[in-house]
């Protein structure tokens, strides 16, 4: 980290709006400088507080930049690859905090090209809320974030990255794009298109008896739809094959309640509630959940 | 409530020891009597405080009791009706909070044969935590409850329940039982279902890089296997049915993913997006949900 004096947030959303706020948290003496395209979010980001630049267009953010983080839906990369390549010193990290990581490697190999040093990033932090007025300085407190390598990544850089997401709280592990793109559909994107299967499956009406169980589960469907839009389309080949895994999953289930079958029902639901039970020790033990 | 002098609880789970709580909490002078046919559980109940008397035998719980309430397992309601039958009062209000209704419904007609005066009961509370040990008398705090009634139910009975849910701080809403299995079978039954599915298509080692998304949206997966594999069972038709409409859901999604169809998935996630805010609107002006 102590080599990095400036990082440069791309996007001020709330996870780009909470890096600011948690680099100054947490990183005394880095600068910290943060552009959006959009005028109305810079105006609202410069009312985060004192220690955050707010420039105007992104080579004043990228010329003097160390880290430049790019925190704007992922479809965005590929053009701002081809303009930080303009900008940036030739040393240069780059990375970007996208839900998927092949799209965004493929970029950066072709646009960067051999301009500045990129390694993908994915903090697994956020919520389904949406915008730097809901940024926090703690939302990576305790989070995983996967750095993305391949064998031409360049590895000081990974190094140096490792150590800035951990001074911001996260535990950090390296993985390769591809396989980081088959588990985050799986365990994140999955999840998104399940919950908002059941929300386009329910009835406006029928929807008023929900209990918190409803709730919780379809809460992630309250999240942006263009940013989940590009997380979809970015992930295109995962993401089908996990949603065959589910549907067959919920076959299975509704084979067993077809036929009555108290003993398959009853052996698929405890697999899924020991598997859980499993996990949620496991994260209690990484201290990724409190209890 | 004031006709109600004694309410017997039969079944010391997490809802059944929140129920003693809560009367205890909220209605002053009404004694209330516990039993569970398992002597641990009732052990356990007798450490729940004062106020509460806990028998060791269904007919000493059932004989003064001016309302009975089952919370035990869908499928043991059969065989309680028929010694509650023997026992309880002629006039003495029998109910349950099993989370479907038309099974409970035949077993009282067919098995209280007359005696006592059924009436459904669906509080929609809870939690995936279990056992008498999570009792808590604000369980039912501004939660709905569920009456359910055919043309036969006795109307001051419906009133006397109403009485009681509401002093325990429940909205109270009554329909019949197969409007309310159809209703549940959606909004409660299958994300339970989809929950499981969830964890049952997700690799062990890929969850652990989990975020807090995963672990909401398949938190009511680590409810009861049993308590649930009787849900499912009472409930099949409907269920099976809402499994019908999920993997609807989710084939357009995928064949939208697929396509790499971007208005589509942006159209299908945004009318998830939207349906849900609208609930939560709802929700919070029902005070249902805070915010």
């Amino acid at each position: 980290v102590k080599n990095l004096r400036q990082v440069s947030v791309i996007g001020l959303g709330l996870v780009g709006g909470s890096i600011t706020l948690a680099v100054r948290q947490h990183i005394p003496g880095m600068t910290v400088v943060g552009y959006s395209h959009r005028a109305a979010t810079r105006r609202k980001a410069k009312t985060l507080g004192t220690g955050l630049k707010i420039v105007d267009d992104l080579a004043a953010a990228a010329v003097r930049a160390d880290l430049v983080i790019l925190a704007t839906p992922i479809f965005t990369f590929e053009g701002y690859f081809r303009e930080l390549a303009r900008t940036i010193r030739p040393d240069c990290i780059v990375t970007d905090v996208g839900s998927t990581k092949l799209l965004p490697h493929a970029w950066a190999e072709s646009r960067l090209a051999g301009r500045g040093r990129y390694v993908g990033s994915h903090p697994v932090a956020g919520s389904e809320q949406r915008g730097v007025e809901f940024a926090r300085d703690d939302l990576f407190d305790q989070a995983r974030c996967i750095l993305t390598t391949t064998p031409a990544t360049d590895l000081a850089a990974v190094r140096a990255l490792k150590g800035f997401w951990s001074a911001l709280g996260c535990s950090v592990q390296t993985m390769s794009p591809a396989e980081h793109d088959r588990v985050f559909a799986n365990v994140s994107h999955l999840p998104h298109v399940m919950a908002a299967g059941l929300v386009n499956a329910s009835d406006n009406g029928d929807m008023r008896f929900a209990g918190k169980g409803f709730l919780d589960s379809t809460r992630i469907a309250s999240g942006p739809a263009t940013v989940w839009t590009d997380v979809l389309l970015a992930n295109r080949e995962n993401i089908a094959d996990s949603i065959d895994r589910a549907i067959a999953q919920l076959t299975r289930l509704q084979t067993a309640i077809k036929k009555g079958n108290r003993t398959r029902i009853a052996q698929l639901l405890e697999s899924a509630r020991r598997k859980r039970a499993t996990l949620i020790k496991y994260k209690i033990r990484k201290k990724e959940l409190l209890r």
